[in-house]
């Protein structure tokens, strides 16, 4: 999720991600440990709630030690979903790297365990992640840094809050290093829900920017110095919108479906 | 290896490669994308040939369609090992980013072929490539910056030039942004042969300094300001040297073999 979904009027996204986890019957656990402020964790907790889920634990991981304890653990065990809040991506990398909470993290997620982010809490899902950055549209050589993620996927790098804060710039600098993932810009209120096939699919009022890389035929990026503009040709973009599909291993997009039942009194008039 | 391995006079890691790959009957590659001298190639191919191997083929992939030729999969499907050399690592991930090269040699590797690289070619091996950054043993915010590399493992992250060029620094900042790898500084004219069982074994006249980052209990990564020293608490660290081991799934450190024949005359005296 891209930051900065709806919350209260139309929790869409949150409901999505609850309905995923099995509805009525979903346990979801919430690990605010991004964020700065102490009651992020509970108001999750609160919207999950209202949606009707079964369990919605807050697991507060502030140190590294946290991430070690068997209380979490037997948590993390014991639940269909996990939904990683916003914040700062970094206090995650630096506070759940390495620890048993991130392998029961990947290893719950690939027996089936859904995970979720929200801003800094979807920047830390991949393998490579986002740390920190300029804004602006421009890949400049020193306009990204990259720091190891939480490793659930190699085939993408996730950038949020894509429109708002014009981050088309560092996620071109941050594919051009290695032109082998995906990039994929989530716009906010705007989520890619990927399943097990690695295709992800837009629900949500804003769009997903994907960029493909596989093509670039020249990049300046290794000789390119720290503030220069790079040079970065044939790169392939989607913009992507709600029911829009991507396949991350064919690397095909797919538009949202078409109304299947259009009114046939407006028929084609207008356009 | 670690950049600026001894070639003429007694090419013990170069040897230790190619009798790793099968000695007289081995077949090798060289790629020598990171280099911008043209004659970086047939420097190493004489090398090799001066080893006995019994095919030492240079592949000049210069550029992103070069890695897609039938002719350089081709070679790359018919050798025993493949030996990156130095340059820009910026150069090998740009370049072979993506590409069926790449996916070559990760399934290569994955099924038995040897991949070795020393400088900008080793930097290149792991799934978190050092891409340049800052001298100091003192790890500060910015002081390295991460891109993709090859991805032959995701348990380590290497540095180069390690002891000649000081940096501790660097690669502890590139640890402390998620501390699930293990950091490997090889110092020059020195080797880290990895096998299947993801043990390490020095070669060479230097050191390799390992550091295990699964213990740090604090770090003030995330609120390090970027020029800010970084506070990191509880490092391992190991300092290896020819014959030590490392096993990086145990993150057990193995010093070398005592000599199975010890002068008796020598004993213990002056100890």
């Amino acid at each position: 999720m891209g930051g900065a979904e709806e919350k209260i009027r139309d929790p869409a996204i949150l409901r999505r991600f609850a309905e995923r986890c099995g509805g009525p019957a979903a346990r979801v656990a919430i690990i605010p440990t991004a964020s700065m402020l102490p009651e992020t964790g509970w108001t999750y907790q609160g919207i999950f709630r209202s949606l009707g889920v079964a369990a919605a634990h807050v697991l507060p991981l502030e140190s590294r030690a946290d991430c070690r304890a068997p209380e979490a653990l037997a948590v993390l065990g014991d639940v269909d979903g996990v939904f990683l809040t916003g914040g700062n991506q970094l206090k995650l990398s630096t506070t759940l790297g390495g620890t048993p909470v991130a392998e029961r993290l990947i290893a719950g997620n690939r027996g089936g365990m859904h995970v979720a982010g929200t801003s800094a809490g979807a920047a830390f899902l991949s393998e490579h992640m986002i740390a920190f950055g300029d804004e602006g549209a421009t890949p400049r050589a020193d306009s990204v840094r990259l720091a190891p993620g939480l490793g659930l996927t190699r085939l993408a790098i996730i950038d949020q809050h894509f429109r708002q804060r014009d981050r088309l710039g560092r996620l071109l600098t941050a594919l051009a290093y290695n032109p082998h993932s995906i990039g994929i810009g989530l716009d906010e209120d705007t989520a890619a829900f990927v399943g097990p096939d690695d295709t992800l699919e837009v629900v949500g009022s804003g769009a997903i920017t994907v960029i493909d890389p596989s093509d670039i035929s020249y990049s300046s990026m290794d000789s390119a110095k720290r503030h220069d503009p790079v040079c970065v040709l044939d790169v392939r973009l989607h913009v992507l919108i709600a029911g829009a599909r991507y396949d991350l291993r064919a690397r095909r997009a797919t538009p949202p479906p078409v109304d299947p039942a259009p009114d046939p009194a407006v028929g084609s008039a207008g356009v």
